[in-house]
């Protein structure tokens, strides 16, 4: 059969460089180069296969998942990876396995905790996966309060270890992925206690199982957690849980970079700095912020597409029926997606400055930056993780019923993403945190310690609270200039009057409790400024290729908008534009979305997905989505006969009316 | 071991007679029996068992799917059950299935379209289910757009038979529930076509499979669409795929109650008006609301009850840390979502009188409220889901990673919930319809035809778009008549502000389509407006209970003041309220989260929820979460085994250094 690409029609109506476009998103011509090549080796290896995934049993999944990650180790190994194109390649798997928790939980932990001898005993064994690690934090009965975790590490001077033990149910550890059926060692955290005194948290490198045999340690059960969200989806992982009767390890086995016991017991602080450990939660968060804007692209890459193909109503004189792309409501509910996928795309590759510069501040011991940093990366982890995940489900909407099947590919990226919001910090305790600096920030406003960063937009609070928006037509939306200035207003006036509204209260604990969700809504205002702003910078960037820098504008300008007509009622209680302001902006809205679209499949080609990652039958790049549906369909289990397992037993009898005689 | 009621404690603070509020839910005391002694009959029969439903394969799923129907039929005939009472059943079942389609589709739609003679035929075999039937109406290229259906059914004058034939890959029937597997027969749409000349689409009786060994008729090919979202979930149901090739029916079969073809090959209208069928749609929409209640107290009951065992944070002196539902955040997003699901439990009840009201007008030949009831339907269906939809996810995130658990019941919850919003008409088209309907409404103004039903309002247009929201102190938000003028004050003014715009386009159906997104919110706005308003109307009926009238007064105000928040921005950009008038409201709104908080564990004990249908181990009625989290766990297939399957070939080989010779 010949090959017929059903969008080469929107493909030529593309009003830019697409290939330019593909090196833009990438982030340079180096990690395009690997993408492309390392994605079209995993897509052409059968190995890594996914699309019968999620008619897999729990136990054949998980045969798959470490199957899967053998075979990429064994292929990272023959073909002499670089250690980007080893990461490239697991991401390009796409099946959540124990190897994410080793590579980006373990092993960061000891690096970023372990004292220079404890990371040359441990990382070769790690690097060459001689032992697989996971990181053990979470308890069944505590998650976000890492504070309150029961589980112990009580010194013992006589042997010169700990012992470790989960004193309560509520102790065993519960959730770390890799542990349940994988994991050879853990980091856990545990409360060091000493003599009686209890210290705190802290990170215990802990063997689980025996090289020899995989059997558990004597004093360690360990389980999976069982199923969790979807079919598919994140079940490949054996997010585990985990009991101590009572376990020894050496005493070299705590984390000891900031904090040391002495052979005689004695607990002393390095002259490491503690925050230190924010350094790896930048870089975790960084990453989980990536992500997001390859979750997000992936799912409108799928809606974009599929919107082209699929027709709907309006058919003239007996003609084809109108693409539902071209109704404003689809438009109006997909562009800005379109929009917040390159939006976050960007903010993440700044947050990767933003963790280089911080290391190197870090090493000339300069921690000025880091609690703005920590912060910011709280925040646009939050931000970007719970839009994505609600995109994901707005996506499969709009592709209507077929968004439901399976094989759209939408049910299980949802199923597998939404996690992003819950862990690495829940994304409301998160925004917390935030707000919690950004009302220490007004409070020090005008004491000489100017606002850096990411909130130095509030060393102009005067003029922000006072400002006026200059917008008196629909155009005048387009300029950089007003859109910041708009965001950095509602975001100035948000937090100022939560610091207000706090200043009434006596106990100001109180009082930020009282106003918690107030304050969550002034949070998120400064996290999407950041996210405008950083678009916006990105601009002001040399981009080559034609009317590539122009896509780009247009889509930061719909991301803006887009953000101003959601959050309208914040902008116009805090007076930061005009009723009249707001509707101009929704007008240029219109405008955008009939300028960019001729370019939309262009933009989502862009991302330069396969097929094989983007696991979808709607968003296939040929357009071809009846007959692949079609296709698909017969290949359930269900279909194996026509006549189904059970008509004997349990329809005849209906239909025969022989039900009351039938023994069920 | 002695059973301990960790909610007890919540239980005591309850502010009101909780079996009191238990009738108000079930709608009366009559329903209350019913339904409380029916779901416990299902939960205490082994047959009705559904934790370990996630696990099963399809095929497996499938098979106990079809045991269940049985089954419950067979209890349905030997307790000789009341058609209420079989529904309650086949309800607290809780596991989709043919049966579903059986009642809900095909025996309306015979009901609705077939003559007296057809009712007469085909309704006693169906009663007892001597044919299983389904609604086939969507196709692989058309959902939305009923009448651009493919599949023809051409009249045969020689043998005075329809034949009924899928033309093309798209015509293919797609999605009808019950088809795949089991149905023996269809009301199948097609464009009925006489002599060349094509008369619309029509609705056929057609025979799929035989009454004797349940293989498919010849000329029919039919099957499984396949997976679908989730685990469990939907996947219980075999929507089906149907080609047709020539296949012939008596011309009988075409269900000819609102226009018929004789015997010669003409084709009549009755004097029946084309209206009668949206009387079925009017019915099952309202079926549809009422289980947007259903589900989403459902989903309210889990993470409510689990916000009050789950503790995090706060622990003073050792003493227990702070239940997440006392955190004002959880709060804000909880609570609102509590007085959503009573708001729609009232506004489905209110919607079952309407129902009651149109069939009788109808039957007395008047037609005046149908156009005002099918609008009001249309999007009270699309308000209600989309709201549920997004309510069932926030539930799940409201309960940390636990909520990620299958075991927790959420993840089955909403993916089982979710086609609501794409089923009977995709949300987002009937917003469209409803609008269509307003600028009807507001075009007609002054014309001297008034306004009626849920649109009176409008009639007092020029008030509306006047008058001043009276509210100075936070408390005035709290007068249902300040409420209720908010909403129509903002509803009627953005009715009208459509109107104006879409009154500067020459084409007004190019001026729809481009103002389409700003219909849709206006849509909304309306919708939003009838349920506050149903749920005001509500509490002007006596209501008996101690303290019950009172908590719903608070939910009602929680519910309305929630909403306002959440679209500030048409509130104060219409000039419906004042940006202090807002400030005063979620200030209200604070407090009123305050005074509900003692009673919210009883507000969704009143739901009369087992423990069996919720499916939920956080929403357990005891609150023992933490022993029965850690109990299942150990029941996944992957805790076979200690040492998984597949630890000899793909893990051993990594740790041993051996993957370069392994043969994956
Ligand atoms: C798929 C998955 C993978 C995971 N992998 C790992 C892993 O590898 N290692 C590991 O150690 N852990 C892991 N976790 C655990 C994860 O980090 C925690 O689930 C996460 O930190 C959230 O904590 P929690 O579950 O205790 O939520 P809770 O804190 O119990 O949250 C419940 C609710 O309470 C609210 N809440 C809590 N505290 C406050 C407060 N102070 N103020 C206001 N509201 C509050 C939250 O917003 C939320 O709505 C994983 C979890 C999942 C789901
Ligand atoms: C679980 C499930 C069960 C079902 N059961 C049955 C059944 O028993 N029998 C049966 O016959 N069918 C059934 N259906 C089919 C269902 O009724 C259709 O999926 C539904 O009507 C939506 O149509 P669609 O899928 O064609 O969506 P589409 O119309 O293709 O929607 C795709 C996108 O286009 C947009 N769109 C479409 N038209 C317009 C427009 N005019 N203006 C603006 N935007 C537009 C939509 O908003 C959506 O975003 C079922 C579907 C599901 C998922
Ligand atoms: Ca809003």
């Amino acid at each position: 059969m010949e090959a017929v690409d059903y969008l080469a029609e929107e493909r030529r109506k593309a009003e830019f460089d697409v290939e330019e476009m593909k090196i833009v998103w990438a982030g340079s011509r180096h990690a395009y180069e690997i993408s492309d090549r390392v994605s079209r080796l995993v897509a052409s290896d059968p190995v890594f296969r996914k699309d019968n995934r999620t008619m897999l049993s729990r136990k054949d999944l998980f045969k798959d998942t470490l199957r899967k990650a053998a075979h990429a180790w064994k292929r990272i190994i023959e073909l002499r990876l670089s250690e980007e194109e080893a990461k490239t390649l697991r991401f390009y798997v796409d099946q959540p396995a124990y190897t994410d928790l080793h590579w980006g939980m373990f092993i960061p932990a000891i690096k970023g905790q372990g004292t220079e001898e404890q990371q040359q005993k441990w990382l070769p064994m790690a690097y060459k996966m001689q032992i697989i690690g996971c990181y053990a934090q979470t308890e069944l009965g505590h998650g976000s309060n890492v504070q309150g975790l029961e589980t112990t590490a009580k010194f013992d001077p006589q042997t010169d270890e700990f012992v470790i033990h989960s004193p309560t149910l509520t102790s065993s550890k519960w959730w770390p992925g890799g542990l349940g059926k994988v994991s050879t060692h853990a980091v856990v955290y545990a409360r060091l206690i000493i003599d009686g005194q209890d210290h705190g948290v802290h990170g215990f490198i802990v063997q689980l199982r025996s090289l020899d045999d995989h059997s558990p340690l004597p004093g360690i059960t360990v389980g999976d957690v069982g199923m969790k969200f979807g079919s598919g989806a994140y079940n490949s992982m054996d997010n585990g849980v985990l009991r101590f009767d009572h376990v020894r390890i050496p005493r070299n086995q705590m984390l000891m970079r900031v904090s040391q016991v002495t052979r005689e017991g004695k607990y002393m602080q390095s002259d490491v700095p503690r925050q230190l450990v924010y350094g790896t939660m930048v870089y975790v968060r960084q990453t989980i912020v990536s992500d997001a804007s390859r979750a997000l692209s992936r799912a409108v890459c799928i809606a974009t597409r599929y919107s082209a193909v699929r027709r709907q109503f309006g058919s003239q004189n007996g003609g084809p029926e109108t693409q539902v792309i071209n109704y404003k409501t689809q438009q109006s509910r997909l562009f800005p997606l379109l929009a917040s996928a390159y939006a976050f795309k960007f903010v993440g590759e700044w947050l990767k400055w933003l963790y280089a510069d911080v290391t190197q501040r870090l090493e000339a011991n300069d921690f000025s930056t880091l609690p703005e940093a920590h912060a910011c990366t709280a925040g646009l982890k939050s931000v970007t993780t719970s839009a994505t995940a609600d995109a994901i489900e707005e996506c499969r909407k709009l592709c209507g019923g077929h968004g439901y099947l399976s094989s759209s590919g939408l049910p299980e990226l949802f199923a597998v993403y939404i996690p992003a919001c819950t862990y690495e910090g829940d994304n409301i305790v998160l925004l917390l945190q935030v707000a919690r600096f950004l009302m220490k920030t007004v409070s020090q406003l005008g004491s000489g310690k100017n606002p850096v960063g990411t909130t130095a937009y509030m060393g102009r609070v005067e003029h922000l609270t006072q400002c006026n928006c200059e917008v008196q037509r629909a155009e005048d939306w387009l300029k950089p200039s007003v859109i910041l200035e708009a965001f950095e207003a509602r975001a100035a006036r948000m937090s100022v009057a939560c610091a207000k509204s706090l200043s009434k209260f006596s106990n100001p604990e109180e009082g930020f409790a009282e106003l918690s969700a107030d304050l969550v809504e002034a949070a998120v205002a400064h996290c999407q400024l950041i996210i405008v702003s950083k678009f916006i910078e990105k601009l002001q960037q040399d981009i080559p290729g034609k009317g590539v820098k122009r896509q780009l504008e247009t889509l930061c300008n719909i991301y803006a908008l887009y953000l101003l007509h959601k959050h309208l009622g914040d902008f116009i209680s805090t007076g930061s534009i005009s009723p009249k302001q707001g509707a101009l902006a929704n007008e240029q809205l219109r405008l955008l979305y009939s300028q960019v679209r001729p370019s939309v499949i262009a933009l989502v080609d862009a991302f330069n997905y396969t097929d094989h990652y983007l696991g979808s039958i709607l968003g296939c790049y040929d357009g071809n989505v009846y007959q692949k549906l079609y296709d698909e369909a017969w290949k359930d289990p269900l279909n194996e006969t026509v006549v189904p397992d059970g008509y004997h037993e349990y329809i005849r009898p209906i239909l025969k009316q022989h039900i009351r005689n039938a023994r069920l």
